[in-house]
């Protein structure tokens, strides 16, 4: 499953990389559908990741205010931030994990171990997924969703 | 592995239920970005996946013209169609297939059959975000791409 993650880890740089060549304007302007905003998109996935993968590990959330983090840079220096720990503990994963419970804070749902790991995997390849319109409206070609060919496997 | 084909059928099935709601032009009307319009993209993601499943199992590919599938319901009978083989495989699935290599027809590309199933997955999820953001155009509230709450687990 950590591969699915390098994967996400992998396109989201390319991400950040191509959002260098948009303006903050475009990066914040509110567009119809998804999170909002490119760049809100781009906080959302990271903020998301890091809260499930601590709930796994029953460590409390961290809460991040996105008035913090209005430029690529930011954001992606959060990201570069909470990847090494969220790594490391990935790297640890053994499949008698995948059927434990997880109660975390800003839920009342109870879901598997393995269950979250799969959530927080679609969740940044769905929202990639909207980028990928949004800035081909900008004239840009998006960063490749293919997982073929990255060298991953 | 299974679990996110499960989710991904779940989430294509209710997609086709929600497209029953739009127009056939505005189904298949050119947008910017993806691989153009709404019910290109569903015939697209049934038709790669069947690709590389019958790929990864050393069966010929089936090549399917959309001009042959150009409603909700003829896509949906497609998927439907091609479901139960694709699933009955998964079920088979072994962990010495992760590293078995795969050559396909319609790229030099030679992948690994762990990786292509990944590849599978995330592609559809990719073209999935990319409907929500054309349905929410058309003042629709798109499909949850939750894997979390579905009983996948």
């Amino acid at each position: 499953m950590i591969n699915l993650f390098r994967y996400n880890w992998m396109v989201r740089d390319e991400w950040f990389e191509l959002c260098k060549q948009i303006s903050s304007e475009e990066l914040l302007r509110n567009r119809i559908g998804g999170v909002g905003s490119i760049l809100y998109t781009l906080f959302h996935i990271v903020d998301v990741e890091n809260s499930w993968i601590r709930g796994i590990q029953g460590k409390p959330d961290i809460q991040v205010q996105f008035d913090n983090y209005k430029s690529i840079q930011q954001v992606r220096e959060l990201s570069d931030s909470w990847r090494t720990e969220i790594q490391l503990f990935l790297e640890t994963w053994k499949n008698d994990f995948e059927h434990e419970i997880v109660i975390v804070s800003w839920t009342e749902g109870r879901y598997t171990k393995g269950e979250i790991l799969r959530h927080v995997i679609a969740h940044e390849i769905h929202h990639m997924g909207q980028l990928s319109i949004w800035v081909r409206d900008l004239g840009l070609q998006p960063v490749s969703a293919n997982v073929i060919g990255r060298g991953l496997f």
